[in-house]
């Protein structure tokens, strides 16, 4: 197969040069490219397509959860950013400006909203005045800019697309559970959508938003053995409602400062399915976002029948709710099979003359790269379970590869050597920020997350040797 | 009712004021609020839900026209804009243009998008070489930012959301059908979405878009005799395929620059729908877009079994695809029957403890006000065809008003006497903008399309009395 060869070539060795290889895949798969402005990025059809699909999950889970979703300006008054005081801190050097109109100068400059916080506070406190308008429960689906020094598409861009939910509480209770319930709608999407094996858990002080008294996070394992946070759910206390005069009469008369949570993921999460689930051969789609779910490739496209039987079959697929195409172009199906595989469509289903007559077609699973003969006589069930198969088996390769690759280490020479041979760490740490840091100064790990089940692997801190009782996950994050 | 009374009188008179009306009605049913930064809104949830129906009718729609979504960056070089001379001219005063990043003033100022043309021709020349690439048929969601100088909610905001569709094509038969194919989508999702009667025509040279060789609109009319352009659709030529050098090499072995064609529809919709079909107690909202589609409003809920009975209603109706609510609040029932009424929901359904004796409920249409007896046991099909029948009755009455209010003229006396009267006058026109100019001068009304129906409704320009070929509608417009 020279066609194969020739392909495979274009995208550079995932072992050799991960970096390289993720970039191959998002151009040549045409899921974005490059915008002319420094650091952005065009969302192409075919990656727009999976955003709409993780959109349309979340949007659901969501608003089964009691949230519905509104829009607030782009652009906010610089001094609101100035309200929080490390809010400001974390989001001042990175923020895009506006400050004129045409040729006029405007009286106070503006903030392309990195993050909604402060202008949905100042909204809240218009709109909140008695107990009985809690809680809130608002979600946002909007674009943010963020000028980051160093970008790469999906994974860090001057602007993204993302959602951003913003909730008020009576009780510092029921805002805490909102936070947790909120990162498990996250982790629960992450399995059973993009098939994605994630760590969740609490962030320490030093890793945690800019603005919130503690923030809980997903970590999803890149196949390179560095760490994407792929979803973050923060509680804030009273730091916004405070700094923003938010109050509410209280059943007992008095006026009191609601509690207050964020939650977010973005486009982000296409680049953590790329490199949680691609191999050498390109894109390897979990079904439930996959554009196309199954392509359809005529073979012999020139014998009589067999295009109107390939539609024949994409309509039956449709109508039972399968993403379905038929690819009709000129070119030979071995390119076509490659083209497919690259752009990571989890079956492929090929028809030609003689399946026909034996009323029968061939399905190759993009996961296996197994091949296999269906009666076309019941060919939606049999689609729609692979698909679901092949989810699965994403999943539990995931799960595998998560498991493989945390190592428990006791100090630094084993967190060095772990690291170095891409791992995550997971280990004990004494707290203190100096350690944290020390950590990352001799290893370029950060830490991750400090995993809800605290059962002890070791009783004294990985750096400074100290007595322990916090179980942490280090790891290189992108 | 005394409830009702002051119920009603807290929205103002739109016969007497119709635009404090529509600034309450918005406000009121928090469909919206001011944003701090003048010009700006704050879509609010039951505002945003209206627009994600729309979105979701009219994504529909693109998608069975064969058109993929895509998501271009926000922030567009300045440079770019100066590319097309019109486009410039057009937009230039109007946009918002990012200066500096935090403290760090950039290289080239950017602006923050006013409309997507030249970025998009931009990506579009890089990814366009052979006629194998056409059509390229691409629509984008978004927000875009024009600073105006007069903003009031939905109807024009210094930023909105809306959708672009932009498209090139080999010939410019082609092209031009695309622009008419979207226009038709348009007027379809008036009529059988927002239950709106829509005027659809060619713009006059001086109303066409900037940069655009033929612009193509709808016109609704409002309950005040105004016009409210809802939708465009350009014809581009190959103005922007010119100046941003998109080429493809056709079948003929010749370098070319495609045709190409934009479309949009905005939130401004809302605004649409809000002074088409709105009353004296507030909103009227088309079924097929309304969050609420039937609210329910138990009646003595604290005798047994109502609260049950409702939520068992409400979840009959939920599985048959109707958007319900129990509103179980405390308020007594004519202050929710008010409440209801301002906010629009098409049905409201009445259950008290004689009702379920009975096996049955009220039904109160939101339309004509009418109260109708309907049985429990088929309440999801009674519920089904009286939201289409209410979607009829809105429609027709939209329809009659239209044709009631407009005024065909054939001079100056007749159409100034009409345009006071609130209508929309067909007239003839010689085609010259100075005539179309003293016109606007004269009367404030504007010339809003030239119909396909080209029919003559005279021989002599309503203006200057020459020979006269072309019939043109005039409003006053928002």
């Amino acid at each position: 197969m020279a066609d194969n060869k020739q392909f495979v070539k274009e995208i550079a060795d995932m072992s050799a040069d991960f970096p390289q290889w993720y970039t191959d895949v998002v151009l040549k798969t045409e899921l974005a490219d490059y915008g002319p402005v420094k650091g952005t990025m065009v969302i192409r059809p075919y990656g727009y397509e999976i955003w709409e699909n993780i959109q349309h999950s979340l949007d659901r889970r969501f608003k089964e959860t009691g949230h519905k979703n509104a829009y607030f300006p782009l652009l906010i008054p610089y001094s609101y950013l100035l309200k929080e005081a490390e809010h400001v801190e974390g989001f001042a050097p990175e923020v895009a400006l506006v400050t004129h109109v045409g040729d006029t100068e405007l009286e106070e400059k503006l903030v392309v909203r990195p993050t909604s916080e402060t202008i949905i506070c100042e909204m809240y406190s218009r709109w909140v005045h008695s107990y009985r308008d809690l809680p809130v429960l608002i979600n946002q689906w909007a674009n943010v800019v963020r000028w980051e020094k160093t970008t790469r598409p999906f994974l860090r861009t001057s602007e993204f697309l993302w959602q951003e939910g913003h909730t008020l509480h009576i009780t510092s209770e029921e805002a805490k559970e909102e936070t947790l319930k909120m990162l498990e709608v996250y982790r629960e999407f992450m399995q059973n959508v993009l098939a994605i094996e994630v760590l969740v858990g609490r962030k320490s002080e030093k890793e945690k938003f800019a603005g919130a008294q503690e923030t809980y996070a997903m970590e999803a394992m890149m196949l390179d053995g560095k760490s994407l946070q792929a979803g973050t759910s923060h509680f804030f206390g009273r730091n916004f409602s405070d700094a923003f005069d938010i109050k509410f009469l209280d059943k007992d008369g008095t006026l009191k400062n609601p509690y207050q949570t964020s939650w977010g993921v973005s486009t982000r999460l296409i680049g953590a399915l790329i490199m949680a689930h691609g191999d050498q051969r390109g894109l390897k789609l979990p079904p439930r976002v996959a554009p196309v779910q199954c392509v359809i490739i005529p073979i012999a496209t020139h014998k009589a029948g067999v295009l109107d039987k390939a539609y024949e079959i994409a309509e039956v697929l449709k109508n039972a709710g399968v993403r379905v195409e038929v690819d009709a172009r000129e070119q030979s199906p071995g390119w076509k099979f490659n083209e497919w595989e690259m752009k990571g469509a989890p079956i492929r289903l090929e028809i030609g003359p003689r399946d026909i007559e034996n009323g029968q077609c061939v399905l190759a699973r993009r996961d296996t790269q197994e091949k296999s003969t269906a009666l076309l006589a019941d060919i939606s069930s049999t689609v729609l379970s692979l698909l679901d198969e092949i989810h699965n088996n994403m999943y539990e390769q995931s799960k595998a590869f998560v498991n493989n690759h945390i190592k428990i280490c006791s100090n630094m020479d084993e967190l060095t050597t772990a690291i170095n041979e891409q791992n995550f760490v997971k280990t004990m740490w004494c707290g203190c920020p100096e350690c944290e840091a020390a950590v990352k100064a001799a290893t370029s790990a950060s830490s991750r997350v400090m995993p809800f089940d605290q059962t002890p692997v070791g009783d004294t801190c990985v750096y400074c040797g100290k007595k322990a009782d916090k179980v942490i996950y280090f790891a290189r994050a992108y």
